[in-house]
């Protein structure tokens, strides 16, 4: 075994979007041959109940299914976690406190990625795409708002995310491009200078978009951090 | 939880290549939703040596960690298990009667392939591109023989397929592509009718490309064999 601690991923949330993370983590990997890649353990059970309508209709749905998939990612030996959905971090407290794992968070990589875009705090007006579980939680808002100027959502621009999740999740990736390209456009043209992907089905259908320039990908964020957190490398 | 059986993944040999076999699944995976796709534990552990070179030095080094991670695999939960790459099978038996998984054969599934196909026993020429640990085991020709008539390897091929395998290991995925190609190429050019890529690099950097349709593809075989048997659908 290497030296490498072993990341533990608490994926299926959504499937497409927990594979594209992986793929994140190994084309940010420098590698040779097999063994320079970070060993992972990855708990793609994708049969727990939709994040954001547990956080619209006040359920606890998804939270024994996501703390038994971090207690088997600790059994098998796992050393930290993370969860490539941003809506199920609404959790993230509660899931800290009940079993052995740190996890890593999400908005904390994406922090990190405003950091290294050069993004200085106060200095410019950020969109944040998501779930409406997502908004409602605060997540981002909390984290934010004392950072940097916060445009509001729009019912329209929401209209055009939640379409674009819908459509990945049931696989038509291209109607997912075109509703998220829209989402983006219509946040920048209402004054948004950097639009957060907060979504990890957003990034996987507008990577290979002129738009990405103006975005954060939040699934590139948190593969960046677990690949710096398996190697204990110190974050800037 | 669903009724789906949970399906383990012994992958890491190499990384990109069991990314690759994900997507095979959830793109084969009819679904409408998060929930409709087939539940997974995938072992990404790469700090396994070489399949290819222990095969060819007569060393043993990469089963016990196999071993072990079939094992966290069935303690984690999984119900059945698969290898995302040929050369391992060439642990099979010994990986099957040291722990309580059932794990899928790669070569009954592209057995499954060419029938689907419609390709016959006795019908067509078949070369198989491998490792050279893959074919000093005889894996594929053991199973084959009998079957179709397998044409001789060539080192030129075999040196295409090598440089290949390494490429993609390596992040080169053009290089890979271009070499892949050349051997599929000169396979069918020395008589062969259809190719199986019979490593999961190469399907991966070929499914792009016109040469798909004289190939058999191990990886997406593999998926779907794993998901007819998570769903419990008999073989044809």
């Amino acid at each position: 075994m290497s030296k490498l601690r072993v990341a533990g991923v608490l994926g299926g949330m959504g499937p497409l979007a927990t594979v594209d993370f992986l793929y994140q983590i190994i084309a940010a990997t420098p590698a040779e041959c097999d063994q320079d890649h970070i060993p992972l353990i990855v708990h793609q059970i994708p049969q727990i109940a939709d994040r954001s309508r547990a956080i619209l209709e006040g359920t606890d749905l998804p939270f024994m299914p996501m703390l038994e998939g971090l207690r088997r990612l600790s059994a098998a030996g796992c050393d930290f976690a993370m969860i490539p959905c941003n809506t199920a971090y609404h959790w993230y407290e509660r899931l800290s406190n009940e079993q052995p794992l740190k996890i890593l968070h999400i908005v904390d990589s994406v922090v990190t990625a405003l950091r290294r875009r050069g993004v200085a705090a106060g200095s410019r007006t950020l969109a944040v795409l998501g779930t409406r579980g997502l908004h409602r939680s605060g997540i981002y808002r909390r984290r934010l708002r004392d950072l940097y100027t916060l445009a509001p959502g729009s019912e329209s621009v929401q209209r055009l995310v939640d379409g674009a999740v819908q459509a990945v999740k049931a696989g038509q990736l291209e109607r997912g491009t075109q509703l998220a390209e829209q989402a983006v456009r219509q946040s920048l043209e209402s004054g948004a200078e950097i639009v957060l992907l907060a979504c990890t089905e957003l990034p996987l259908v507008l990577r290979d978009t002129p738009l990405m320039s103006a975005c954060i990908d939040s699934t590139a964020a948190l593969a960046r951090l677990s690949i710096d957190e398996s190697r204990c490398v110190a974050i800037p």
